[in-house]
């Protein structure tokens, strides 16, 4: 007869990733007041509101060996460090500290979590100072484009002119065009990573799955689940289940998992986990809930879904780089189904178009979207050569051996 | 600032999904007693049960015309003809009918609704006579093996030794193979249709984020929802939503739907269904949980990730068709991502290597896997050719003009 494991459970947690939401650990937060609002796509302006990141490394004399990283939807400014909830590696390690390919060394880096998101910048779990309660869904709605403009106003506070790179991958690739279309003088060179110019029909599917999944659950509560003191993690781990699929790619899971049974040698003939990639995904649902917030995963899923560069720009894409002075180099991976190559390369066509120095490498991996984020030494090659060659043009300094 | 449409809902349906798994309205029903029990492969057996199932067309005196046609995950016996739940067209209408390519003015034509679903074979939904309440999770695990043991016992009851063929698509392609390796003596001819001999881990994981999201739903009450007058639609709708993506393609997203708002010109910055896509794939899980039994999802996703065919045969496919009588043709779609051709090609392989009768077409469109469902004229000519050649082999008289 069958049997059923108990669902997706565990402690509540909101309160906490309430309380980072506007104390963030291990963060330095700039406060902007109400002389300084962010002026958002949606027609309103965020005013007062706060943006906490981490910088690596020493800003050199000239101020011209900064360093930009942008997060994917799910990241946050931990780039480089241990991660104070998880207590996991910085995202990025693998390519970002001393002696790798972003070199700290050598570059000075930094990195802000989004508008929007939870980890200290003002997103729907912080505070509303108006009404000294969480914003949940009357946080406006905000774009990838909003995301770049608060970059900037950080980069001003830190006196910080020009840019000499800024890179990231999927939700974070996008952020970096953004910030070359919208502000080419601020920026020498630009990696976007397994990223496009707009967000396909069928990865507005997926995310719609699951902002669907968060709002069927009933301790969503329209939102208000941290006034009410309920937990919607049940629909927000079966949106991370469904999107973590995309991330990876049938032949990865066919390497890692295969049809493995999990801890078992036959089928227990019920609905348990008995296969390896079950019990893999319900673990990446249960983690997931302990570091995130609900309404901040509808958010960012809308920003990425409401990105269409080419829609800023009449629809023609390369006028939005017209005359750019930035360097680029476009990174995809041929297992990638989130962000095929073939957008990556209407992005460099369109760099031509434009007449901007543009290189692109398409890497060879089975390890799909989240080949970025991954062991993958042709990336980080690929990557050293680019700012290696850009910060010769920018007149940098070698790193001294 | 952010609105919310109201989450996905509608009257309560649990009660007519009941009565119909006990008393299918538009159909015969097979019952098996005591002195038949189903024996199944989780080492049970099921007994008493019944089999809901439609025939159109008429035997011949040989019995020699019959055509079993297998239905999909979401399919049912309603091939045919107006469904009585919906009110729309049966689901292969396009295929089976009058001089349609499954000729039912040539070929005697049965479709039964499988073992665990819910359009009045035995399933969860069903009452167990034991206990005089709806099956729910103590309904016993089945399989692929299982639905067909059953319909082997169907076509007993209805005097039928040898079909002239076995047909389907998807889950249904599924149990054509396993009829096919069961009872190769029972089949003369078979027509597995994208599908494979196995579920891959991509197929497993995006059934298990159904199938997590039904569970998470507080009102699956751990399956007993019928006993208790609730009802999981919000998470039987989310898992529908997401399957449904997998049985399209990117390619068809674009054209159908691209980036095209929905009665609206610009974005409402907002969690409003915004886009086209979105708006289809809410109204494609609010129809579905009209018609469809959230245990019988989670019963028949099971069902094909345990399939393995090979598994059976000491992991050799073709042992599974040693010296098999039965001649095959075997269709893939090129933008089928859910079973892509490469799995149809290990088919054609195994059966090449066992010695069988077997043809091979792979369907160049954009439609991805619900292609076999949709108006495909090359695939209806495919079939039309191959029943013919068929039955010139089996005997079967011309159509008369």
């Amino acid at each position: 007869m069958a049997t059923v494991q108990p669902p997706l459970q565990g402690d509540d947690t909101r309160s906490q990733v309430a309380r980072d939401a506007d104390h963030p650990r291990d963060s330095l937060v700039a406060s902007f007041g109400l002389d300084k609002p962010l002026k958002l796509d949606a027609g309103v302006s965020l005013s007062p509101f706060q943006i906490a990141y981490k910088t690596y490394g020493t800003l050199n004399a000239a101020r011209s060996n900064a360093v930009l990283v942008c997060h994917a939807l799910t990241g946050d400014q931990h780039v480089a460090n241990q991660h104070p909830v998880t207590k996991k590696a910085g995202w990025w390690e693998t390519m970002v500290g001393p002696g790798k390919a972003i070199d700290t060394e050598r570059y000075f880096v930094i990195s802000a979590n989004v508008i929007g998101a939870c980890m200290g910048s003002t997103g729907p779990a912080s505070t509303n100072p108006e009404t000294g309660k969480p914003w949940g869904l009357s946080f406006p709605v905000i774009t990838i484009r909003d995301m770049v403009r608060a970059q900037a106003m950080l980069l001003d506070h830190l006196g910080i002119d020009s840019l000499f790179a800024v890179a990231g991958g999927s939700m974070g690739g996008m952020q970096v065009l953004q910030w070359a279309a919208s502000y080419p003088e601020r920026v020498f060179a630009a990696l976007p990573i397994a990223c496009a110019t707009l967000h396909s029909p069928q990865n507005i599917a997926f995310h719609e799955v699951g902002r669907q999944a968060i709002m069927a659950d009933p301790e969503w509560r329209g939102g208000r689940y941290l006034l009410e003191g309920t937990d919607p993690r049940r629909g927000l781990a079966v949106a991370r289940m469904g999107a973590h699929i995309t991330y990876l790619s049938d032949a990865a899971l066919h390497r890692k998992f295969g049809r493995k049974f999990q801890d078992r040698e036959n089928p227990t003939f019920s609905f348990d986990a008995d296969f390896e990639v079950e019990s893999y995904l319900r673990h990446q649902g249960i983690a997931f809930v302990e570091r995130f917030d609900a309404n901040s995963y509808l958010y960012l899923t809308r920003a990425m879904d409401y990105f269409d560069l080419a829609a800023d720009y009449s629809g023609v894409l390369s006028n939005g780089f017209k005359g750019t002075p930035t360097r680029f180099c476009v990174v995809s991976f041929t297992s990638d189904w989130l962000f095929p190559t073939v957008e990556s390369r209407a992005i460099v066509h369109a760099l031509n178009a434009s007449g901007a120095r543009v290189s692109f490498a398409e890497i060879v991996t089975d390890k799909g979207h989240d080949a970025f984020l991954l062991d993958e030494p042709e990336l980080f090659a690929i990557v050293r050569g680019f700012l290696d060659g850009a910060g010769r043009a920018r007149g940098l300094q070698e790193k001294k051996e």
